[in-house]
C-alpha cells in the first residue's frame, strides 16, 4: 500500500534528521547521539500511518505531495514519540530486537564511566527528551502547513484528538493491570481502540481525506473504518502474541503472558471455568515455554483463540461495511478492503 | 510585572483545563484525575514567561489580547511540560512542597490496591503523559494563532528553538553528573543558558516582540537580554540554594549539596585548594545540616559565594546594557531593568 508514495516520507524524514543532527552538533556529542537514536527509533516500522494518510489523500483526488508528505510525517513522528514514551513507561531497553534509546544511552553512560544509577538517569532522560522532540515535530509539521486556517484547524483537531485519546488509552492500559479480576472483552476492546486505533488508523485516514477535501460523510466513514480495523489488527496481534509463530511474526510468544497483558484471550478465559488453571501463570516473570504451552492448552480448551479470532474477523468485516456507500472512491475502497483482510489473515 | 495582563492568561488556562476535564470524563476517572493533576501542576508558579511575552508585546505597541494571550499560554504550558518531565527524570514525587503528578498517582495507585511496582508504573505513566499533553497544547496554542503564515512561522521557530535547546541543556545537566571532576564555570553557565534561559526568558520576550511587529534589531537585543538575565537568575538561585534563607526562599539549603548539583559555586571551589575538603560531601544523600555548614564554611573561605554573586551581577549588568539603544521602548526598558535588578537583589 503506497510504497512508492511513502518514499517521499522517507526522504522528508531523512532530511529532517540530517538537519537536526547538524544543528545538535553545536550542543555536544551526547545531543548528536540523542538525535541519532531518535532517527534510529523512527526506522524499522512499516510506515502504516503515512501510507494511510496518502491512501486517503490520493483516493479523494489529492495531488500535492508538498502538503500530504508533512501530514504523513506528522503521524509517523507521533507514532515514534508514543513508542518511545511507551518504552520508558514499560522500562524496556529494547524494541524490535535492538537496543532502543534507553538501551543505547545506558550503554553510552557505562562507556563514559557512569555508575548504575547514573546510567539509568541517562537512559530515562534521553528517552523522555527524544519522545518530546518527536512529539514537537509532529505538531510543527502540521502547524507549518501552507493551507487555509480552517483546513489547518481541522487537521490540528485530528492530531489533538489522537494525542488526547491515546493518552487516555495508555493510562487505562497501565491502571488496568491493578485489577486482579480479568477485564471484560468490552473493556479490552475499548482500551485497544483508545490506545492505538484512533491515532494509528482513524486519524491518519481522516487527515488524508480532510486534506483532499473529501465529503464529510466519507470522512466519518473512514473514521469508523479506522477504529474498527485498528481493533481488528490489535486483536490479531494479541492472538499472535500467544499462539503465533515467532519465526514469521518476529515476536515472542511468551512476553504477553509473562507481562500478564489484558487481552481478549484472557478476558474470554476469565469468564470460564478454566480461569483458575490459567490465572496463576499470568504475569509470571520467569514463565517457561512448557508452562506457556500448558496455558495455551487451557486457552484452547475454553475457546479463547477461536473467540478472539472470530471477534477480529467481526471487526474487520464491520470495517469493510463502513466503506460501502457511493461517496467512497472505488480504488480507496479496494485498497482498504485489502488492508482489512490482511488484518485477520496474517500468519498464525 | 504585568500582573493584570496575566489575569487573562489565568482565565484562558482555567478555560482550557475545564474543557479538557469535561472531555476526559468520557474516558474514566483516572483520566480526569490526570487532568486535575496537570491543572494543579500548572499553578503555583509566578507566571514569569507569560509576563515576559506580554511585557514585550505591550512594550512594542501590541494591543490584541486574543493574540498575545495564546502565545503567553503556550510558553507557560511549555514550562509546565518541562517541569513535569524534569521531575520524572529526577524521580521526584513532590514540587513546591506538594505532591507532584507522580506523587499524586502513587497515592492513587496505592488507594486502588496497587503493589509498589504497579504504583511506580502509574506514577511514571501519569507524569509522562501529562507532560506530553501540556507540550502538545503549547504547540497547538501557537499553531491555531490567526496571524499571517510568516508571522506564525516565526513564532513556531521560537518555540522550536526553545524545545530544541532546552532538551540539549537538560541532557547536558544529566550527563554532567558523571564527571568526577568539577565543571568549569563556563560549562556551568552554558548549561544554565541552554536548559533554562532560552525557553524561560529569550523565547517569551522575542515571541511577544515578534507578535507586536518589533524591529529586528530590538528582537535581537531582547534575545541577548533574555539569555543574560536568565543566567543571572539561575546563578542567584544556585547561590540561594546553598546560602539562602529557607524561610524567605521556600527552598531547602541541603538539596543542591545532597544532589551534588554542578553550580558556579562548585565550579569555583573545584579550582581551589579547598576542593578536597568539599568534594567528599557533594552528592552525599544523607548530608546533615552540620556537614552542610562545614561545606558552606569552605565555600566561603575560597570565595565561592562572592564569585557566584559577582558573576550574577555581571550577567545582570550586561543584560541591562543589551537594552540600551533607541529602538527599545522606554517603558519596556524600565520594566526589564527592574527585572534585572530583582535577579540579583533577592533575599539571601
Amino acid at each position: 500500500m503506497h510504497e512508492i508514495a511513502t518514499l517521499g516520507v522517507e526522504t522528508e524524514l531523512h532530511r529532517f534528521f540530517a538537519a537536526a543532527r547538524l544543528r545538535a552538533s553545536d550542543y555536544g556529542d551526547h545531543y548528536v547521539a540523542l538525535w541519532d537514536s531518535l532517527d534510529q527509533a523512527s526506522r524499522g516500522g512499516k510506515r502504516v500511518r503515512p501510507a494511510l494518510v496518502l491512501a486517503a489523500y490520493d483516493g479523494f483526488g489529492g495531488t500535492d505531495r508538498t502538503l500530504s508528505t508533512p501530514v504523513a510525517v506528522s503521524f509517523e513522528l507521533l507514532h515514534t514519540a508514543f513508542l518511545i514514551h511507551d518504552d520508558v513507561i514499560d522500562r524496556d531497553l529494547s524494541r524490535r530486537g535492538m537496543a532502543n534509546i534507553a538501551g543505547r544511552f545506558t550503554e553510552r553512560a557505562i562507556a563514559h564511566g557512569a555508575a548504575t544509577g547514573q546510567a539509568e538517569a541517562w537512559a530515562a532522560t534521553a528517552a523522555i527528551l527524544a519522545g518530546d522532540l518527536a512529539l514537537s515535530e509532529a505538531h510543527r509539521a502540521l502547524a507549518l502547513l501552507p493551507v487555509p486556517a480552517e483546513l489547518r484547524g481541522r487537521l490540528l483537531d485530528l492530531l489533538d484528538r489522537a494525542v488526547f485519546v491515546s493518552a487516555a488509552g495508555e493510562l487505562a492500559d497501565v491502571t488496568n493491570t491493578v485489577s486482579r479480576d480479568p477485564l471484560t472483552i468490552d473493556q479490552v476492546v475499548t482500551t485497544l481502540e483508545h490506545k492505538t486505533a484512533i491515532y494509528s488508523f482513524e486519524a491518519p485516514l481522516q487527515a488524508g481525506a480532510v486534506l483532499a477535501g473529501a465529503p464529510e460523510e466519507a470522512i466519518d466513514a473512514l473514521g469508523r473504518f479506522g477504529r474498527l480495523i485498528g481493533v481488528a489488527f490489535q486483536l490479531t496481534d494479541d492472538l499472535l502474541g500467544v499462539f503465533g509463530d515467532p519465526a514469521s511474526t518476529g515476536k515472542s510468544v511468551l512476553a504477553d503472558l509473562r507481562e500478564g497483558k489484558q487481552t481478549a484471550l484472557i478476558a474470554h478465559a476469565g469468564a470460564t471455568d478454566r480461569w483458575p488453571l490459567i490465572a496463576p501463570f499470568l504475569g509470571k516473570d520467569d514463565l517457561t515455554e512448557a508452562e506457556a504451552e500448558l496455558v495455551r492448552g487451557h486457552l484452547r480448551d475454553c475457546g479463547a483463540p477461536d473467540t478472539a479470532d472470530a471477534l477480529a474477523r467481526e471487526y474487520a468485516s464491520r470495517a469493510v461495511e463502513a466503506l460501502q456507500g457511493p461517496l467512497m472512491p472505488d480504488e480507496l475502497r479496494a485498497t482498504l478492503t485489502q488492508l482489512a483482510l490482511s488484518a485477520v489473515t496474517r500468519q498464525k
